[in-house]
């Protein structure tokens, strides 16, 4: 019975790291979009979110199951309650994707974005990038010594952020306030992805230590 | 046994109520300290915030606890799951909240809200005060028929931030791109907080209907 238990767990995992690339990879199509101010990436990362939410429903319920015909309690109750929140954070994650190729798209048939802008955005999607992949080595190996590194790398988004608007907000800023709107919902976006990385991240490390980070 | 399950389920559920009381101080708070430029009020709200993740902590404690202990399946045991996530969402509301009010003593002693785009404002935080005040009488109540008034609420939350973009970028603002930026974060933040009591709500939905709206 127990053995069982674990065996479907672990099958929920597995499938939570899977959609967790899916949604890297929705994080890296957006950023495309918006920096080639290409309209058929944007269109993709749109229609896609209903994937991720689909994937996200069916994970969900066999987590459900699981907690009702297995009844976990303790450590295994909470890594089932655990894994429903980080499904949670994926799923905003993808939304957050389709807010970034909303932008791109409604600038198009140029980039949302200055050229000088590019490598900031540039920085930013990949510091996103490389959270989630932390975040979803953590989930999988239960790793919580990368926890470290992922609070740096949220630091390292928060500077990407004040850089940006400082950029938005200095005086040599001569784009006016529409590409000024855009970017600052823009670093939002991205600031909120690597958030819920770092929520995702945090679970585990609870989940391990009992300590809330 | 199951009377004690349902005591125990009702008190959380009443916390929860009660909770959803003090995220609307926050927000209104917030939009006060905002429109008034309160140092004092922004502070009380930032400071607050605290509060409404210890009270978190301690309804999902509790809720963890029964769901360890009494096992519940089926209908109960997806309430519990879904209280466990309107905990996420309040919480969300109260960082939201704190998010208003940081950019609220950011811009004292002026107010960050140009003197013409404060009835847009105050009618956003109306607004998302009306939506939180009805997802908690639906989580109450159980009373999916307010759940449509709701969904109403939300549309004019959107047409109210539609209308504060349009202003930003009009022809008619004078006002630079500083401020402009923060009401985009602004208009954003308080959307937010009504598509969490939006996602409140339909959980209670879902739960009584069985469908996902």
């Amino acid at each position: 019975m127990r053995d069982q238990y674990y065996e479907q767990l672990d099958a929920i995992v597995d499938d939570l790291v899977n959609l967790t690339g899916t949604v890297r990879r929705a994080v890296a199509d957006a950023t495309k979009a918006l920096l080639e101010a290409d309209a058929q990436i944007a269109e993709s990362v749109i229609a896609g979110d209903k994937d991720i939410d689909e994937a996200t429903e069916i994970i969900e319920e066999r987590a459900l199951l699981l907690l009702a015909t297995q009844q976990p309690v303790a450590t295994d109750l909470r890594q089932l309650v655990a894994t429903l929140r980080m499904l949670t954070d994926l799923q905003r994650m993808g939304d957050l994707s389709v807010h970034v190729a909303k932008v791109a798209r409604r600038r198009m048939p140029d980039s949302a974005v200055p050229e000088h802008l590019h490598p900031t955005i540039t920085a930013m999607a990949a510091v996103a990038d490389s959270m989630i992949d932390s975040a979803s080595r953590i989930v999988a190996d239960r790793n919580v010594d990368a926890a470290g590194q992922l609070e740096n790398e949220d630091d390292e988004m928060d500077r990407l952020r004040k850089d940006l608007l400082r950029s938005l907000l200095g005086d040599s800023w001569t784009y006016g306030v529409e590409p000024a709107v855009d970017l600052a919902l823009l670093g939002r976006y991205y600031e909120r992805i690597g958030d819920h990385a770092v929520s995702m991240a945090r679970r585990v490390v609870y989940l391990v230590t009992g300590q809330l980070s």
